[in-house]
């Protein structure tokens, strides 16, 4: 994945986190914050924060900190918030149930558009009012709805086939919540959540501290 | 979490994926190979991969490459793959469900010993011959089940409270799939499969782009 902004990828990740506590402080009524407080809030130092939001633009005074609404309006701007992006999910086991079923993501704009999957018992169900429909219909599903986001959580044998097939037809970030190294064109977006890794990593890092 | 070995968490994630393909190389019976070669298959320089090897010993040699199965075994010792570490599930719903059906986990040395829920319509029921158990079981089990590794995906009401729980009483690593953030003490190792800030780092690096 090539970020053509050069904004690491780590900031991007720290800027959803930003963005959590953010919300949670306007819920609160806190109207503005320094860089030290926030830092102390969200477990990073004032300056990384600065170092962060300085990446996309000037916010807050020396004096007055931040103004919590004025930058979560900015960092709803920076994470495109407001933009509404098309979602599909490719496999209707138990963790694409579980994806479709999760709501949250509707409140930050991501509308689910589709579901599907190869597997003729999943393939007629029903998650979320959205009928789980055969892969075969993918193609001619993306032409008609365009879509950015696709989320690949099927059978491995079917990862990388189904990912050139949303590639070809305009997706342009892929979420493989599959075990699969995926490859896609360095123009698109890919996420990997792999539950495998982060074990392993746990693993390893149970070891280094004895190692 | 603090690495008391200084190996930089980005170094451990990448050995997941040098065993990874390792394995498959041993499975290809390929004898040997060199950094450039191997970097080619995975994706990174050579430098990359030998400085990351680097961290862990003085592997390979200058004319022959690296030996792919004593490169393994090397690296099955710095993940500790053939250590078995006990793993329990918290939370029994289609994530917990997905997880505990997923079986690869125990071809790395992880063994499933308990899975519980606070959902009196979930506990009782059997996945991989394991029965759901009641949290409330969960504090008298982990004394008599020494237990590592816990696996959160439980409703985030209860996902501190039971992060806590397990803490007190031998956990040492947490793997957080709520969108909690939890707290835990220094040394205990937290790793979070967070799909929300996954979407939204995605939603960021599409934006970016454009921004």
């Amino acid at each position: 994945m090539e970020n053509q902004n050069n904004i690491p990828l780590l900031v991007i990740r720290r800027m959803t986190k930003y963005h959590k506590y953010l919300m949670k402080l306007v819920n609160n009524d806190v109207v503005s914050i320094s860089s030290k407080k926030f830092g102390e809030i969200i477990g990073f130092t004032a300056s990384q924060i600065r170092r962060d939001l300085n990446y996309f633009g000037d916010f807050g005074t020396q004096r007055l900190g931040y103004n919590v609404k004025d930058l979560l309006i900015e960092i709803n701007g920076i994470l495109g918030l407001l933009k509404k992006h098309n979602m599909i999910i490719i496999g209707a086991n138990n963790i694409g149930k579980a994806i479709a079923n999760y709501t949250r993501y509707e409140q930050l704009n991501f509308k689910l558009v589709g579901i599907f999957d190869v597997n003729p018992e999943l393939i007629g169900l029903t998650f979320q009012n959205i009928k789980v429909l055969d892969i075969d219909n993918l193609v001619s599903f993306l032409k008609e709805i365009p879509t950015d986001i696709g989320i690949i959580c099927i059978s491995k044998n079917y990862a990388q086939t189904v990912t050139d097939m949303m590639v070809e037809n305009g997706v342009k970030c892929i979420c493989n919540i599959t075990p699969v190294d995926l490859n896609v064109p360095k123009e698109i977006i890919l996420e990997n959540i792999n539950l495998t890794n982060s074990l392993l990593t746990l693993k390893c890092l149970m070891n280094a501290r004895t190692y």
